[in-house]
């Protein structure tokens, strides 16, 4: 039997890394078998272009198109290696962050020309899809707050308010459009409520 | 006054860049301003981008579609943050392979979607092509023959003549069909008469 393909998205600090951990404890006491990634990374090429895409050289800057073509060669690699065989063998895997994240982060945040992302998707993943989307809705004023605190800001998370504002509207745009497969859950509520909202979003979408 | 964009393009040994340092002085004798790099690399990312591509792991096989998208990544930056900028001060640019070597070695060679290759292509150079691309003829046997010679043996070299002969075809058919743009020297020549006739293409072909 196939796996289940479930990804996590939302800003920074949406909490999307406790409640993937929460879900993976659901899933193992139904008695399934489940692997958790993350993207890009979780292979050894797809970690070693991730390192390219976080680190910020002083000798030269990284354009758009380079930024985006790296996150489709690492989430290929990913999908193709791992992914796909996977849920062939009958794992489900919980995804933190999938394709949803570069047409919010790149499309809306960086404001690149859509069609070129659908382009370079369509290659990368042709009619592939996750099961279901989990967005963790947190306004970007309160993620951007949590991470702070955590002391974690990186390449994408040094930039300017209004850039958050693009994800977020961007996020929610694609949900509204897809809601047979996206599930928004309210991140502002406390971890337990938000997992117990997560945990019925599965029960009722898919066969578990 | 823009400068040009001259590539070279060719099968292992077939004297790349050898040709590229005699055009260098050719062009400089002319009292031009010459620039000369190489794909994949010629940019700190870019050359990070083509340590990534070069490097074998035990641990981890690169798919098709992610080397693909790597070298369109490192193309990317090269033409976007320095060719495109150099060009417009008036710099000519010889630059060892380019695009027409994605076309020969991952459409040819390796059997991928020409299709899929065309995508990402119109995504990262739109309507950008070389002034001139100089394709330097040589048969695959006698060019592998002379890199085995250098020891000069990397991930795309480690593979079968047939991969070899099917990058050739490649590259003849593109010819073939851009005549006005691409020049075919016979490299089985002597240094000396292959850089006159890419002298003579250059004359002819570009206002120099």
């Amino acid at each position: 039997m196939k796996g289940f393909f479930i990804t996590f998205e939302g800003g920074e600090g949406a909490g999307k890394s406790t409640q993937i951990e929460k879900t993976k404890s659901y899933l193992e006491s139904k008695g399934r078998k489940v692997i958790t990634i993350r993207e890009p990374g979780s292979t050894p090429i797809a970690e070693d272009i991730r390192n390219l895409l976080k680190s910020v050289r002083s000798d030269d800057r990284m354009c758009d198109t380079a930024e985006l073509l790296l996150m489709y060669a690492a989430r290929a690699q990913l999908v193709n290696t791992l992914i796909k065989p996977k849920l062939e063998e009958g794992f489900d895997i919980l995804c933190d962050r999938h394709d949803l994240s570069t047409i919010a982060y790149q499309g809306g945040g960086r404001m690149m020309n859509m069609e070129d992302i659908n382009a370079i998707r369509n290659v990368v993943l042709k009619s592939f899809r996750p099961d279901l989307t989990v967005l963790i809705d947190v306004p970007p004023k309160v993620g951007m707050a949590r991470a702070r605190n955590r002391g974690e800001l990186d390449r994408f998370e040094i930039s300017n308010a209004d850039f958050f504002e693009r994800v977020d509207k961007a996020y929610h745009d694609y949900a509204k459009n897809h809601p047979e497969t996206v599930a928004v859950v309210d991140g502002t509520l406390s971890v337990q409520e938000v997992s117990e909202q997560i945990i019925k979003n599965i029960q009722e979408r898919l066969d578990v």
